[in-house]
């Protein structure tokens, strides 16, 4: 009796489990990596006349899967580098996600799903078995928005064992992504925790605002007047403070750094340049001088005004990137108007594998005299 | 020129965030929530011969989506009571996530997105402007899987102003989700922030550790022999010193509770009879009698034993669930061996509506004398 039920309710579980998937064929599996490094991936449909493979870095030029046995398309790609892997599918010109992977990453231009290739050598951001810091989610009433919004905030390793108050780094995401990004796709918590245990960073507190003013992200929200300077008050009226009332940060300029990428990168600009006095270290992780509030030109020159101006003014771009040249030409301004700063090209586009290895050049320089 | 380059910018930004969308036709708004709590879903596919709507709940009977001008298929729901609602779209026969919202539920037996609508009166998973607790992601070294593994930790709104300690309760996911689940879409975070605000709840820390042994999910892995020997092994070995270690926790039997959803509350029913000395409430939300190691009178009778029992075993289910008459069997062998219980029987199916409602009827009844 007892086992009948064991089973009655194992087979109710199993049935529960291929809910919205056709009745009666196995389950699809995708991805599948494979030894040598290359991945296959697959999706069901019968009925389709073309099924494609979308993405971004590697797969930015779509690659056509073949049909096989009862309707599964497939793909298996050449051997990959280590890393992550942004892709989906494309089916009779619909962009389809993965039904069989998990593994997404959200976004409000369209999501994608994803894979790791494990490197041959550790990578910066595998989960090893070190000292963790924590990532806490806050909430915080912002007098800027009037509603109550998100942060992510990354505390070092030794933070709860200690009483000693660290230097703090606003990291900033990119449009049509939200506070979670930086840590749920870039894994910038795995990044540091790594990158402290090799003693090569300064231990600090990451904190991760949210960028949009909207939510669900409106996709072009921050090209809409007044949302920097709304953008801006939040981060310097309500997060900021909020953040020295909640965790034990230093509050001084050289304590305090901000870097962000693509739209992260321009409200960087516009807070660093706005705010010479408060944020002593800048990086601009693939955006350039344009700015959708006020020339960064006049910003520049308004902060040169100063005493005290950055220890570092870092900016990074990849060379396959749609905004190169527009980070070329801030290269260019800093460099006319006398301005300290480095600015490194890199191989790659606009793309996360870019922006994991950015925030491991950028945090090893920061904080140190 | 400084103007050149915003505008060059901005048409850049413009075209990256299109990405992976077909060129030209302007992007697709979906969901569209109207006043009157109807939600209109939208997706393009002009060479599709048959679009449905699928989900769970309401949407669990597939609707068929109409074609409409340039390709775009959409559907206009009836007026929907207050809550979250799942659905994905069928192309053809294949799942497809609405390429237009961002909103997803991640799932390893096939995501979803979902959206909610707002209730005539305040919801308890409302964001209000109450104080908030915090969520924390925690690290930990497993004996049991011999892998680093992770689980969130709620924190209740004065946890970092005081000094004391509190009880604690382990809260469970089901099969394919993840520790994510209950904060990322269950919103219990809000929930239990709701409830104290309104003096409904003990205050408590609520710890949400990871289910599966495998990552990424193997959907079935919890039925397979030995699994539930190393979940529990994982839990009582390592979660919860590590939590002790970490949090100011009460260790006492009848300040700790256990409870979990499907998968977790099998997981639950596992913990408590085996642990009655160490768990003193218990809640299984949507699961019954079956559990894949050992059986559950046989535990109950072992559990029996122990001078301590279950200051509350709580059981809840919907009367659509497939695992309904499981759940009425768990009732019956309580009230045959004379274990005090509670059994409480709702409307609904075996989905998230019923938990996040589930949690704040179990809460309430926590850590009380």
């Amino acid at each position: 009796m007892v086992r009948m039920f064991r089973l009655l309710a194992l087979v109710a579980f199993a049935a529960s489990l291929s809910y919205a998937q056709p009745q009666g064929p196995p389950p699809v599996v995708s991805p599948e990596v494979h030894w040598n490094r290359s991945a296959t991936l697959r999706i069901r449909a019968p009925l389709a006349d073309e099924v494609l493979l979308a993405g971004s870095g590697r797969f930015e030029k779509q690659r056509p899967l073949e049909k096989g046995p009862e309707g599964v398309w497939a793909i298996t790609t050449e051997g990959l580098p280590g890393g992550i892997y942004e892709y989906k599918f494309v089916v009779d010109g619909v962009p389809t996600m993965d039904p069989s992977n998990p593994q997404i990453k959200r976004w409000a231009g369209g999501s994608s799903n994803y894979f790791h290739i494990d490197g041959i050598a550790p990578q910066p951001w595998d989960l090893r078995n070190v000292a963790h810091g924590v990532v806490r989610i806050e909430h915080y009433v912002s007098s800027a928005t009037n509603t109550v919004r998100r942060y992510r905030v990354y505390t070092p390793p030794d933070y709860d064992r200690t009483t000693r108050s660290y230097p703090v780094l606003y990291l900033l995401h990119g449009s049509g992504d939200s506070e979670q990004e930086w840590t749920e796709f870039g894994r910038a918590h795995l990044i540091l925790d790594n990158l402290y245990d090799e003693g090569k960073i300064e231990p600090m507190v990451v904190v991760m605002p949210y960028g949009h003013l909207s939510a669900p992200p409106d996709r072009m929200d921050f090209v809409k007047p007044g949302t920097m300077d709304t953008f801006v008050a939040d981060i310097v009226e309500n997060v900021i403070p909020d953040v020295e009332s909640k965790f034990r940060v230093l509050i001084d300029q050289r304590s305090r750094a901000v870097a962000g990428l693509s739209m992260g990168g321009l409200q960087t600009l516009a807070l660093s340049t706005r705010y010479p006095d408060r944020f002593g270290w800048a990086g601009v992780f693939s955006a350039g001088v344009s700015n959708a509030e006020q020339s960064v030109p006049e910003l520049m020159a308004d902060a040169k005004r100063h005493d005290r101006l950055w220890n570092l003014f870092w900016i990074g771009c990849g060379r396959d990137d749609f905004l190169y040249e527009s980070a070329q030409e801030l290269d260019a301004l800093l460099t006319k108007l006398g301005v300290e700063h480095e600015f490194v090209e890199t191989a790659g586009g606009h793309d996360w594998p870019i922006w994991r290895d950015y925030l491991g050049r950028f945090t090893p320089l920061l904080f140190r005299e």
